[in-house]
């Protein structure tokens, strides 16, 4: 496969935000007196991430970057699960939690390699501030940051996936999107790029398993030390 | 000096333009079966580089990337220096030349140490692609790559000294722009950066040396080695 740039969904598909997550949760809600199924509440706020975004790409809600919109999602969840002990401070630095999630054991490494024939990216619904800050924490080694900030949008919106092609310039079909996310991928290949899939089964914890790839999927690989040998 | 982010010029700064560009201009117009003044022709491209960029703040000329007014400049040097023979693929080599500019010898080391503690990022008026590429070549270990594209405009607009501050929501004195041009320093202190000098008297040649840095400069260093020490 001919391609010059490898573009990676990030949470999920490179970092396990829901373990990294959940600890915080639990660190500060216990630190505040609170008690609950933590996991749970890391499920609640993340799930509603998709509907969210989507409100925004619909236009029916104004655009703002993820960590706005990241506070305003967990003030519902405090909401919802009846966690109003935690201060305004508890929760911006819950929303700076989002900066520190753990990469999965095959990130790096898997990172490392590709590198070494084909720019890196992230092309990831964070903000570009997010991405470099979790990038350097987590040791994830990119050549640029790229964002759906610099669209104003969110993925799957077309404008997302034509970022790298354009400041690259390069044709679409040179550039690789990578994520464990039916669809993304599919947002992508709408879109021209050619798709990779690794599944994360264990993304929302250890019941849910992995969602299958696309069938049009261009590259189907175990994790991203499997997919460096198979590129 | 409490800063959490350093932006850096980039051509002249953190790379030699004048070897690499002259070098190449060598190769490829010896190829090409010319005969000239190489050094002269590479300061006779760069030379053009300030009053075209100048148009494009002014609104005089549509805002393009850099990329494509070096090709303009370019062909507008071909005709002065009667360098015709010159074809459209070597010029568009020459042009990609820009992505492969030689590092000064403090460059990598200075970054490396300086990244420990600081975010890097270059803030060149060069795009996102040429940036990135350039980047790779020379080993240069920036977090994240910001350039004034992403204001499609060029530096000294005061839009491109405040991308950093606003995609990593910090105050803009938390920003020091790290220049060897007197200029880009007035830019930036006027948007409110910190602002960080170090001298390139090799830039145009052993002849002319180093302009001495503005009066308000927050930190004057002999090298990028040496800022990492002062910081």
């Amino acid at each position: 496969m001919d391609v010059e740039i490898i573009a990676f969904d990030v949470f999920g598909t490179l970092v396990d935000w829901r373990t990294s997550i959940t600890a915080e949760l639990s660190r500060i809600g216990q630190r505040a007196g609170l008690n609950a199924d933590w996991a749970a509440v890391a499920d609640a706020w993340r799930s509603r991430y998709g509907p969210t975004l989507a409100a925004v790409r619909r236009g029916e809600r104004e655009y703002q970057p993820l960590d706005a919109l990241h506070a305003i999602m967990l003030d519902e969840v405090v909401a919802e699960f009846g966690l109003q002990a935690l201060t305004e401070a508890d929760r911006d630095e819950l929303v700076l939690a989002w900066y520190r999630l753990r990469p999965w054991p095959d990130t790096v490494p898997g990172l490392t390699e590709l590198r070494r024939l084909h720019i890196l990216l992230p092309l990831s619904n964070g903000g570009i501030g997010l991405l470099t800050r979790l990038a350097r924490s987590a040791g994830m080694p990119f050549d640029c940051i790229l964002s759906a900030e610099l669209a104003q949008s969110y993925k799957p919106d077309p404008r997302v996936y034509l970022l790298p092609s354009g400041y690259f310039d390069v044709r679409p079909e040179r550039v690789l999107m990578v994520a464990c996310h039916p669809g993304d991928l599919q947002g992508a290949k709408r879109a021209g790029l050619r798709t990779g899939f690794v599944p994360r089964p264990l993304e929302w914890g250890a019941e849910k398993g992995a969602p299958p790839a696309p069938p049009d999927t261009d590259i189907v690989a175990d994790d991203l030390v499997a997919l460096a040998a198979l590129l």
